[in-house]
């Protein structure tokens, strides 16, 4: 086990895997979310009850056994919040991993461990789970390059789901390169051949969804870029708003959420955060007409986004609407963070895209990251252009 | 041509060339230092005299050839110290290209545009050559990563040299992807395979010959990777000190100097700094039985140096031993840099290794590099290794 002065490992789970000896990972050391299968050990979830009621896996996650195969060893688990259902990091049981860059702020969630331990340098990359924004809004937060991968991309068998149409296996970095060599064991290598992403806008609507400094403070990014603010293509699609976006969102996650963990809720009774059983509370309650509505909104937001970046377009999107709240933020400041970024994160989410994250600025020490979001399958594409923003802090 | 704002650029030199429509590098652009051709383009070399006495190139370097057509686009061509035959940057003809990361100091050279303009963010990367340093100094001290590849490993034809069985095409970028994606297209794709690069040693004397400050600055990356102070090995290898391998060095360095270049310099008399000069009327004076002594000691190094990192083994070395001189140094304290970098970069310039800087700290704003020596051929397993040692600052 390495030291862990940040927290970010689960207390007393001694998971630990040494990788093949040669390989394109070899040498480099991960860790992994708390809802990843390890055959022999118990999954956590961030929560004792779920560890309580578990059985040891049978079988390693493949995206693991990937890892492991390419030369990678892995050193240990990481603080996921409760079931992965929320986005601040926040875990009464296993502790909350300290944000290395921000201490007196939240890390981002729920693959809070996964960002922290990287952020540290206590590894060179480790894997997450992202259904509304769990491995973008960390790595955002917590100064690093993160992925969400096109939906389906990287299996995602022996990892505990929260909303299987949404979730996806993701990873975070200290460096692009990084990034990239888990990308090509993940993804499969970069198939070559596609023309670059060339085009690169941002829309008026996600614009404004961001505070004023976070805009600001991405704006030297953005001019690398050459980003185009584009005050139509997104008005278009999002004639309704970005929150309302993030509405389906949350509609049809809740219902997934409670499809995959009803049984387990009710056998159980588990001891759960006032958050996390206040969001399956409600999720019990969303209704047939609002998830077929949801889903038509879902169809459509997907097929537009699928048509603007199906040739060599891509959004820029801030990753996060604000720098990290405090630790001592009220619920309601919590909240308001988790509602306003859902609004940006929900994007990718609805339309299975994928969206790379890049740590470019910061905001009076806090990080500030850049995402770029492109069309499906179009992952290792993205990850070259992020390559190409950033610049030594000067 | 692209804007300039820290006159990396050769004034009047309007050399650009679209890169192919796809290909692994398709997207990026870069500029070449001045001593690379461009078929129907004079090559400068950093001195007017060379420019006003050849005629434009027939053909291009096979180098800048292969980025294009692995879809780099080549925006502009950049100052090199004249005849690339110094280690500061300073160019009294062309300018001395600012560095962007510290404008009151020197940028370093030869390469000293190509840096310039990676660092400022003109370009996604650039090319350099690197007989003594040439690209390994200026990356350390504009906050890059840079590579000088093992020798003979990239084709240098089309390009005009120093000292043939030293000079390198090198490259540097701001990502580490970067770094790597160019690599795999100058050296060809990872061969794969090979263990990794699991132990790193800083032998004492090369500890002793930088400042106090600068290897402070670079302990936690040092730490990071693992590296121990071996107080052993290269007093065996260097029991006669590094600066009088720099003195081998610059006797072979000057021969070959002299060998390539007699010719012009006698029939044209060009005008050259005094340093530059001075230089060539030494090189002139270096006399057989020096030459093969020096080389006799070369052929010594090397065989020990292979034997040493033949396994899995990598020297630690900090890049430069002191931060960026100040442009108002005085000419003793610039003959002092040049001398004690040397005393270091020697090490791999002597043996043909591979040698790869990170940008790994700050030293009062000034960046501070570490550099990775491995075995030939060891290029890409170096810049895997290199990817590991860096964090975002905090």
């Amino acid at each position: 086990m390495v030291d862990d002065p940040v927290g970010a490992f689960v207390p007393g789970d001694p998971v630990t895997v040494d990788g093949a000896a040669t390989g394109p990972l070899a040498g480099l050391t991960f860790a992994a979310k708390d809802n990843f299968d390890v055959a022999g050990w118990v999954t956590g979830v961030g929560n004792p009850d779920w560890r309580r009621t578990h059985e040891p896996a049978t079988r390693t996650a493949t995206a693991i056994a990937r890892l492991l195969d390419a030369g990678a060893t892995m050193v240990g688990r990481t603080v996921s919040d409760e079931l992965a259902y929320s986005l601040l990091g926040i875990n009464v049981h296993d502790g909350t991993p300290l944000n290395p860059l921000a201490p007196d702020s939240v890390p981002g969630g729920s693959s809070s461990g996964s960002a922290a331990a990287t952020a540290a340098g206590l590894v060179d990359f480790a894997l997450g789970t992202d259904t509304g924004g769990s491995v973008r809004v960390p790595a955002g937060l917590c100064g690093l390059y993160g992925i969400r991968p096109t939906h389906g991309a990287v299996p995602i068998d022996g990892v505990v789901g929260l909303a299987p149409s949404f979730d996806t296996v993701g990873w975070f970095a200290r460096e692009s390169l990084v990034l990239w060599q888990v990308a090509s064991v993940l993804l499969g290598p970069d198939p070559g051949g596609q023309p670059p992403q060339d085009r690169v806008v941002i829309p008026d609507d996600v614009w404004d969804a961001a505070d004023g400094p976070v805009l600001d403070a991405l704006l030297p990014a953005m001019q690398r870029l050459a980003v185009q603010v584009e005050p139509v293509e997104m008005a278009r699609l999002a004639n309704d708003g970005l929150e309302t976006w993030a509405g389906h969102f949350r509609t049809l996650q809740a219902r997934e959420a409670w499809t995959l963990h009803r049984a387990w809720l009710e056998a159980v009774n588990p001891t759960l955060s006032l958050d996390v059983k206040q969001r399956f509370d409600d999720a019990a309650l969303v209704t047939d007409t609002e998830v077929a509505g949801a889903q038509a909104q879902r169809d459509r937001i997907t097929s537009q986004l699928t048509e603007l970046l199906g040739g060599t377009t891509v959004l820029a999107v801030p990753t996060t609407p604000e720098i990290a709240p405090l630790l001592e933020s009220t619920d309601e400041e919590f909240a308001d963070f988790r509602r306003r970024t859902l609004a940006l994160t929900c994007i990718a989410g609805l339309a299975g895209l994928p969206q790379v994250t890049v740590p470019v600025a910061s905001l009076a020490e806090y990080p500030v990251g850049l995402s770029l979001i492109g069309g499906p399958g179009t992952d290792h594409q993205l990850l070259a252009l992020a390559a190409t923003v950033t610049r030594p802090a000067d």
